[in-house]
């Protein structure tokens, strides 16, 4: 197959070296010439994803029109506050039906949208379809066993991009629940920076896994309100995508919910993490949607609380531990 | 109220150690002498639980009618080989209609019964209760946050087991789901074994996080089966209680499934861990409930053929990876 991959960081690279390995032909486009050259010469993007090697069947191009034309698969994969406009530029170019995989995770701020709801408002022919799941791409680059998976309303092209990606080292479930696993994907990073908190007040792992249990119950309460299923949530984009975030000392969440668990505002926190914290954007969406769909999320909201109103971490955690008594599961009745 | 605790192993002291500073007369027996001697002389388990000291208040004894004898509560912690005997030696002590809570995690070789089934076997007028969830004995006895469930038939009983648990550093849920709670809990060890075999192996993150939650899919998919509630296993007994064995770095079932990935065998590993490692007997039980029940639990299975068929670590890992294309939840349909 013809895949072209738009956005040339570490995930996008390392599905670049995952498809090239499939032996489709492979096009990668990013806006930043400077990084276009450096993997034209070197075949290696030697700050985002250092030690993997691209073969030289790779093509690398700052032209749009050129990456995109003729594809059977297009992947985007541009941090999630640049798909709408990535989206935008790309529609000229993009046949009427084309096959576009969302791997951006995150919502929209102002309008509160899922990522392939940003891409169908900008094309509105697209097949869209996201992929998912516990993938640091530093592993996969490296080809250690991962496991994701694809949503899609079609489900023949779920099993066509299934096709594509699916090798012996990464293995590709398909679902026909897009909602659900865009919105795990897209709200674990207010999770992970509760869990990086928490480890910053010097808690431990019974702590970590608590949020992490309570945290994917809140995100499915949301979710199922919102139109997703139950097991999604429960799957590798819910809880699976989850948990390596939670865990992984390179997450950046993890990374800034630590610092400010140790008594660092976030301003400060985002200065010294040096890259955009996600899950600071994501809390303010999560928290906007659980008053919209009427939702109590309690480890959201103190996050927000300690984010954005000068909050104490400590005394948010408290308020978590202390909360009225109740039944683990709401559903489950004597 | 008046609390005894029967075994005196890590998770013992520490609840003694939580149960004190909820303010209630807590009794501490073992069959062990030497160990009830040096908690008498110390207040301090100083093999199982260092560091942990108890308040004067808690007795110890070796005396198991005076331990049993006029208590609100018997908490039943031994290990889970000794459960069935301890109870059959309780039940002439326990009054009709004697609350125990068991906090102890297996599954009886021979009979496939859940540890409460085989207390309420020995002690048919017991109100037997089961408490679970990820709780790292030595956190809970430095007072770091932690949160459990606790199950029971009858709501009552399951609200005055969470009052006199819970404190600002100990939450406790309640849920009807016995059958659910114990499952995880006893099942849970089979996937750290798979998790710390993956990581001998040299695997990353990924394949970690996909072995947990494709872990407790197949959990679930036998739990149910067996009249446990989908919800459970997304909670703190299952997945919660999953993740903190998983990545603990103290786990006896990963450390022997570590040794296992680099190629020793379970004789070898059991040898160099020194200790019980419970997922290898949990495993073949496993497998048995999966056959009864009619139940795919692939994990489950390759762990069985890596332990007692000398089937090789990567070539089990290697069989997960590239089992024939799926859904991510068969339920689920276009």
């Amino acid at each position: 197959m013809n895949i072209c991959i738009l956005g040339a960081g570490s995930w996008g690279i390392a599905i670049a070296k995952l498809l090239s390995l499939n032996e489709h032909e492979v096009t990668v486009w990013s806006i930043d010439a400077t990084e276009i050259n450096m993997l034209n010469e070197y075949c290696e993007h030697k700050t985002k994803l250092p030690g993997v090697i691209l073969s030289g069947t790779v093509t690398f191009t700052t032209d749009l029109k050129a990456a995109i034309e003729g594809k059977d698969i297009v992947v985007m994969a541009v941090p999630s506050p640049f798909v709408r406009d990535t989206a935008k530029k790309a529609a000229e170019f993009i046949k009427e039906n084309q096959i576009i995989v969302s791997v951006s995770k995150g919502i929209e701020d102002e309008t509160l949208m899922r990522l392939s709801e940003v891409i169908k408002d900008e094309i509105p022919s697209a097949k869209v379809a996201v992929l998912s799941g516990p993938s640091h791409a530093e592993e996969v680059g490296k080809c250690l066993p991962t496991t994701v998976v694809v949503g899609c309303e079609d489900k023949a092209i779920a099993e066509m991009i299934q096709d594509a990606f699916m090798n012996d080292f990464f293995r590709v479930y398909i679902s026909p629940d897009i909602i659900g696993i865009e919105l795990g994907g897209a709200l674990k990073n207010v999770i992970a920076l509760a869990a990086g908190i928490a480890d910053g007040l010097g808690c431990g792992d019974n702590t970590k896994a608590a949020l992490i249990t309570r945290g994917i119950v809140e995100i499915s309460r949301l979710g199922i309100k919102m139109g997703g299923s139950p097991e999604t949530f429960s799957g590798l984009s819910g809880i699976g995508d989850l948990i390596v975030t939670c865990a992984s000392i390179h997450s950046r969440n993890r990374k800034a919910g630590y610092l400010i668990g140790q008594g660092k505002t976030y301003h400060e926190a985002m200065d010294e993490v040096k890259m955009v914290v996600e899950g600071v954007y994501s809390a303010k969406a999560a928290y906007k949607l659980s008053l919209k769909y009427g939702v109590s999320m309690p480890i959201t909201e103190q996050v927000n609380k300690v984010l954005f109103e000068n909050y104490s971490a400590k005394d948010a955690l408290f308020d978590l531990i202390t909360r009225d008594k109740t039944k683990e599961v709401i559903g489950l009745t004597w």
